[in-house]
């Protein structure tokens, strides 16, 4: 409806609005979909929302661990060990080990984590600031916040972390947003598969 | 509901909640009003829109003058003569002249501008493309947009816009908007005007 | 540098700059693009200043119309006649006609700003404010402003004005600050050449 | 200089000049002060910079732990410990401990921290990925990045990183970043400490 109103009209059908979708898109003509915004909350690992925050176009409203405790347990442990990545070297894939090994490098991380969590906890038992205790907690620690955020703004964050470079915990997390995103604009998901992933129309929209 | 994410808790009635707000704004801490979005549907002359769109924090779409034809009489004719303000010299004041001689100035305004619409449409009717014939068009036809903002953006919006180093007309339409801003949320619009505008509580929420 | 810094080393020759330069535009990663910044003073039409002041992520000191008097003669008059395009029907293209009649546009485009221009000065001698005579003044007059852009926003705005669907004034001046751009940030446009024109590295850098 | 070209002409001499910027600093006029741009780069730990990045009208470019491996010992100690305020409830305040009791707070956040770094370079050397063995360093890391900034934005974060209410630890930082602020623009210095600090003008700018 935002589009429609440069040419001064109302809709014109939905085979009309699609295409012009389409054509917005495609020639980078991308402010109309910022009048449609979505709202999240979020609970994340604090590494995950260092990357996420970096989106400056959107609103964060974060947990603050200034003035709340955290929680015993509260923190992320991969599934799997991962290792650098053969082809782009500044990823990483998960290592052809055992699944004992695998277990191995959980129980490890979970050790160091929670040692760290326990030190805080005792640190705050001798009535050290909230603010200052928390220094030294890992950064797998998990944080929740509000993430307001446009369907333009929301593209680019998909367009960088649903990709193949993206570090696989945030991409977790960007596919599931996407998700959400795509059925919520079903005809502006068709343009961005289309466009930006090269899906045909087809497969994007099955009947 | 943002604010109280940042001390991890949901709301805590009614009085706390607005004393949080009211702590919020007199600190500073705006984010929070960033996660409630409004949308409008502006119609206002062009000089209007000019000063409306140095707005960034905020997303317009525009009715073009490159694809549409303005219609006949689609201008804007102030009431009355202003003359240079005496106090604040960059501003105007209704000039202390006769009714006749303020509906001279206005048959001259708007014989003016019909002159320039004319003009345009003869320019159209020998085949100049829009985007060419639009550009003898005066600044105070009108034009449309959707204006999709969050209120912190709409706050700020209002504290230049509302104010009476304003232009006259886009004061007119900050007022406006300032209205409707009040009745959507009353709390943060209490703490606003205590705040900002100095009102005391009580008379900014009458029982 | 700003973009070495991710990897926590200083510059590494400039083959392997240039070659980093263009993975990080290739992939999305443009934030490095934001350290550098680029400032114009800019005279135009107020019909291209409109759709320049469209780019948010840049900063805009306009010459104001309510403290300052316009020059006579101070409007834009296209070279040609335009008519709508045949092919891309929402834009335009010189039309086929004679010189004299090419003349006769521009002669009545001239003669309509002057007639506008005349009114606007009989308005303020009979004492209006400025802020209120300057309505009935045409999109054509000129205004100034000062431009402050990174290198990332300044790539969007040439991707999107330099573009064959931009209007032909706006994209005039497009060029001209793409011309400079390229002049001051030789590897960076080379990769933006390359990726975004399409352009191949050997053309863009000359020996 | 930008704010001149509003008014259409150039500097009027230092007084007038100097009464120019505080004229629009007092009456919310800000967007003059947006084309000086400043650059830095910093080092501080994590939890600082997390804090920092929240102000997005500004370019960042952090170091990243996904391709880069941390130093040893490259973590922040605080000198004091701190407790829980007792005025203001969210902040915190030197202990009123004897130096000893200092030290050993001291000496149990740097074995800690010492034991996470340990920790991430046992596992690093069995190969995991840097991106994931990062996630149990803790927040107190010390980071670095690049940070451009305008001198509006830069303002507003003064306002609110140098306020009491800011955490002791990005206030230390924040303060040192005021001071070279006022070194390079001291008019604009001048009429920030008389707005929005309170000082007198002859206190500010001593002969």
């Amino acid at each position: 409806k935002s589009a429609r109103v440069s040419f001064g009209s109302g809709s014109k059908g939905e085979e009309k609005d699609r295409k012009l979708i389409r054509y917005l898109m495609a020639h980078g003509h991308e402010t109309p979909f910022e009048h449609t915004v979505f709202q999240f909350h979020v609970k994340c690992p604090i590494f995950v929302a260092r990357q996420w925050f970096r989106h400056r176009w959107s609103s964060f409203n974060e947990i603050s661990g200034r003035y709340t405790v955290f929680d015993e347990g509260e923190f992320y442990v991969p599934e799997k060990k991962r290792v650098k990545e053969k082809v782009n070297k500044q990823g990483s894939e998960v290592a052809a080990i055992s699944d004992e090994e695998h277990a191995a490098f959980r129980a490890r991380v979970e050790a160091e984590s929670q040692r760290s969590v326990d030190a805080y906890k005792e640190l705050l038992e001798q009535g050290t600031a909230k603010e200052v205790a928390r220094i030294i907690l890992p950064q797998n620690m998990y944080t929740e916040f509000y993430w307001t955020v446009n369907a333009r703004a929301l593209m680019n964050f998909l367009k960088l972390r649903c990709d193949v470079h993206a570090q696989y915990e945030i991409r977790v997390y960007a596919e599931a947003i996407r998700d959400m995103f795509f059925e919520k604009m079903p005809w502006t998901a068709a343009a961005y598969r289309e466009i930006y992933l090269g899906e045909k129309e087809e497969a994007a929209t099955p009947s």
